[in-house]
């Protein structure tokens, strides 16, 4: 089982769980963001990589609202912040996660996979060690797996690489990142802002790493 | 925020956290259960007992199946079973859980209350102690006010209690029980089918506690 936002990491994330050997699944959420290219890209990256099933599904989480990338009466920073960003969206990846493991135990999954890394996004709380950590223990003892002896590893592979070393890892299994958004804002066809933090991210991981950036941008 | 089921145990939660002087603010989910009467119960119940705000949620746990209570290819079995019953929903806790947290995090609640027992279901993995206090740890590692020093507490009130110690606690808050619906089948006016799990744990219940039980069924 493995999440796909429609960016790198978990384009990344994906080729890194089939390199282990797994037959992969693929769930992706429409869940109000502001960019629905991120959905496109997924699709389109779950195709490219050949998973055994994709589903995009459904979330109600803009009716809570509290961030920026799901109310659009928060605006996008344009610059870095301290602390957490506004674009930390309430309990997304537990919300995500939860999700993942239902489809895990339906399927008897062997292991969920995230793209989550603490590097970068030290800023978000739910993509810190620790919190991966305490969603493992979480999935043990929530399931008819754990209970019966059986185990779904939570895999987050990336978790302790920089964004150069995520893309020179994606790029070594052959990962497509034209197919792949990383731009909080991006238009329907994809195409970046080049101003907010991620595109920020990934235009100094792309650099740091030594390969070309296929990223598209609206504004020259 | 008080997650409402409809059931008696989460009216009675809501009555604990009321008495214990919260502002309450209840959250349902339609996940595609086969009783959709639980939903309308929920909300009689968050009507009688004066929340801020009721909020359904829709939830696709439907598409995944893998339960009797979302795939209607499974029966309802009518006699109790050993082990995790066809009834458990994969990961339900943890997904109702993670979008309660979600709302916590937007209102800046002080706590969650759910109305989980381990007594009387201990056949279900994510609803026993331990599971408690994994998702209270996560809980504290995944939000932003975790990670700044404040904390969302998870109360479960009724983790230790009998099916008869429920229902007298809520009774002694005053909770209406006509308006709840225990029913894993209930039909469209909310009567109880009398043959399920969720039946004879709640007819025990009322007769063990030595209270009159103003559930309708369908059956005499």
């Amino acid at each position: 089982m493995v999440l796909l936002s429609g960016g790198l990491d978990s384009a990344t994330s994906l080729a890194v769980a089939r390199e282990s050997g797994f037959r992969c699944y693929g769930l992706t959420f429409d869940y109000g963001q502001r960019s629905q290219a991120e959905i496109k890209s997924a699709t389109a990256q779950a195709r490219a990589q050949k998973v055994a099933e994709h589903r995009v599904l459904q979330l109600p989480l803009g009716e809570f609202g509290g961030s920026a990338l799901t109310d659009t009466g928060i605006s996008v920073p344009a610059a870095e912040t301290r602390g957490i960003p506004s674009t930390y969206v309430p309990a997304r990846n537990t919300i995500f996660l939860s999700h993942a493991l239902a489809w895990a135990e339906v399927l008897e999954a062997g292991a969920i996979f995230i793209g989550v890394n603490a590097l970068d996004y030290s800023g978000y709380p739910d993509c810190r060690p620790g919190y991966v950590a305490a969603f493992q223990r979480l999935i043990h003892l929530a399931t008819r797996a754990g209970a019966e002896g059986g185990r779904i590893s939570l895999e987050a592979p990336l978790l302790q690489l920089s964004k150069s070393e995520i893309i020179q890892t994606g790029a070594g299994l052959g990962v497509d990142f034209a197919k792949t958004v990383s731009c909080y804002q991006a238009d329907t066809d994809g195409r970046a802002c080049g101003r907010c933090d991620s595109c920020r991210l990934r235009r100094e991981g792309f650099a740091a790493a030594g390969l070309a950036d296929p990223t598209v941008y609206r504004t020259a």
